[in-house]
């Protein structure tokens, strides 16, 4: 079994206002030396058997992102721990 | 300028509708070969300075995860052409 991981997020010129919110909420936790806080999706795909990387970036582009506000970066995780 | 990115996810007993949402979808886009897809958050923290992975820590405990259905994993990117 093989796991790809799919690592979704906004791209820098569109305005994520839910990590604008935790960045909001730091100084309140003490935390002042924080620039920037952005909030995406990772999505673990465990395949049966090989880990197929063009079918999980059709798989991304059709189903997991929004080519148009979102950026997508996929990569094969080979720890046989964690999948497991 | 350095990035502390902190992946959350839902602990592997609890049920992840979205992702088995996305998993139902995959044999109408003719791929059978998944045998799970899970989907959880990736959340990139820019300190202006050196980065702190106590602090990033504490803020993924107090704020970002839920850790009584989540885990979540800390590590710091040092890669300054994507954090540019």
């Amino acid at each position: 079994m093989a796991r790809v991981v799919v690592d979704v997020m906004l791209k820098p010129e569109i305005l994520d206002p839910q990590g604008q919110a935790v960045a909001n909420a730091l100084p309140r936790l003490g935390v002042t030396d924080v620039s920037s806080v952005r909030i995406g999706r990772r999505i673990e795909i465990d395949f049966a058997g090989e880990p197929d990387l063009d079918r999980a970036r059709e798989i991304a582009d059709k189903l997991l992102a929004n080519p148009v506000i979102e950026d997508f970066d996929i990569r094969v995780v080979q720890d046989a721990a964690e999948v497991a």
